[in-house]
């Protein structure tokens, strides 16, 4: 039976959708126990709504953490917030997995100091589901460490290789460095050094990804720094967004076009599923030693027992003991130690 | 009159969409002269094709840089190729402005070096004119300069200023410094530095913008550097080439969808013809001391003959002598150097 934390607090939509979430979870996931984080009088009040039968363990952490707040002192200042309290419990293994649609910011800063990193890995990274036009690619890092060093790189791209490989089961994942061009040659000094390192590590490294094929499919795993992986994520919500206000305006302008439009609502509700993040869940904080689900902070109900799926099977396939086995021998192989003293 | 110096050679549909576009751009743009510049046989045999009685001059430039070229490399060894010609001719003044749609880094590099950049301007930087819900937004750079020093951003963002205002017609336009939040302390190092400096320059700065606001029109102008630009831009296209694909895969799967769509014709046309990078032209190269237009490798007659017209726009508010005249007033005031010598 696994115990999920539950921050209750975090999120655009707290505390009545991820209240809803958890009841869902409940259902869904049969023996899953979940312990809600949050001011306590608020969860009673929203589960006295619902007048659900699931039970629930209540922590009462009073403190907010707000979404704008900067992470390092809200962290320090606010030990009752949810998420401290959340990532303490972890620690204390009183849960065996904490998930957080909060300030990400402040679930990356208390996660690292409380819960510490696992031993090789020296950033956490966020990773992220994106559907593809082949499956899923999981992306790392999407804005945990917006200035990092090559060697992060390299572990995260360690990270995202064994989690692709036992948590979305594929044998022998690809692994592929986002760049400006698919030359080695391309980019940076930065993005240069690091494909030097991806090179010589025991992933299958595939060379550079170039941001056009982002969505097609051409590599399961797509490493960059959390500044690159942070704007290409929002700039595709951006794009989506707009893309979606064009169209409907130009449907809307035109009769046919609105009769167009409702005849195919069927189409369009399958199709907002299958790219709507609430359909992913939430992404795996990487690197710190627990498991920690990072929700988007407009997450519905569905992406909150979603986020909660992902910690369960994170836990089911025993993620982080098979990263603490498995990244050293990745990163610490001769060919990444000549490129280091080179 | 201007004189419009055009690649034959540059793009993935080159010759025959570029002499399309060519064609297109002598009926609609009255007294604009086109001097083609490519393999002279090519070309002859496709004017000979559209039997048009536009007249053009033909520059015989035998040599091709191909897309995946080392640009230094190919403007160094190819003297004959369209690009070299084509910038060479227009360091000689015997055309106004060049237009291509071949090697990207090949058009910058040749500019760069034959052209020289613009008194108090450092490096080119490439913008780009994107829809946005409120019109349009100009993104500068988009990948002239993956390595940038703070200051080169400065100068982006009042070449796209002065831009702005002469060309697109705005008296006081907006210049958002692209982030990954919205506060001044947010981002990495660089970013930071550059936010400082932009803050006490004499352009209309209000701050940060977030990648989700990108196509949102908050921003007239989005500065950033240009490996962060690419990887923006180029993951727009990925997200609505994969959009569009998921969309189409669900609609004609129902039977009810696949009528819809067919009413809906005349509506996508419309939003096609809203987001297509052909009606958006070509991206001006600024900096450099001369009008350069870089077009889409894709590009199509349409766009080709966009690309032109955002030459002769530049070439009748004066661009370039605007930018002279302003550069050094907006960058060198001394709260920015001030910032320089703290």
């Amino acid at each position: 039976m696994y115990r999920i934390g539950l921050d209750i607090s975090g999120g655009d939509y707290a505390p009545s959708e991820i209240i809803k979430g958890a009841i869902l979870a409940r259902k869904e996931f049969q023996g899953t126990h979940i312990t809600l984080i949050g001011v306590k009088e608020e969860i009673e009040k929203e589960i006295a709504k619902h007048k659900s039968k699931e039970s629930f363990t209540i922590i009462d952490a009073p403190e907010k953490i707000e979404m704008a707040e900067q992470p390092a002192a809200s962290v320090r200042r606010k030990r009752n917030s949810s998420i401290v309290r959340g990532v303490t419990l972890l620690k204390e293994k009183k849960i065996d997995a904490f998930v957080s649609c909060g300030n990400t910011g402040a679930v990356v800063c208390a996660s690292t100091l409380i819960l510490r990193l696992i031993e090789g890995v020296e950033r956490p990274g966020i990773a992220l589901m994106i559907p593809t036009k082949k499956g899923i690619s999981l992306i790392i890092d999407v804005g945990a460490n917006i200035g990092p060093k090559p060697l992060h790189l390299l572990q995260y791209a360690a990270m995202a290789y064994v989690y692709y490989k036992l948590v979305l089961g594929k044998e022998d994942p690809t692994v592929g460095l986002l760049n400006i061009g698919e030359e080695a040659s391309k980019g940076s000094e930065f993005v240069k050094r690091v494909h030097k390192l991806f090179s010589c590590a025991s992933i299958n490294f595939v060379g550079n990804l170039e941001a056009k094929d982002i969505f097609s499919g051409k590599c399961d795993c797509i490493v960059c720094d959390g500044f690159v992986g942070n704007i290409a994520l929002k700039v595709s919500e951006s794009c989506a967004d707009v893309l979606g206000r064009f169209l409907i305006d130009e449907i809307l302008e035109d009769p046919l076009g609105k009769i167009g439009l409702f005849l195919m609502q069927r189409s369009l509700r399958k199709f907002k599923k299958k790219i709507h993040y609430a359909e992913y869940g939430g992404a795996p904080l990487l690197g710190v030693d627990g498991i920690v689900i990072i929700g988007h902070g407009r997450s519905s109900s569905l992406a909150v027992k979603n986020a909660i799926k992902v910690a369960i099977e994170e836990l089911s396939r025993g993620l982080n003991l098979e990263i603490k086995r498995r990244i050293n021998e990745i990163c610490q192989n001769s060919g990444v130690r000549q490129v280091f003293t080179v």
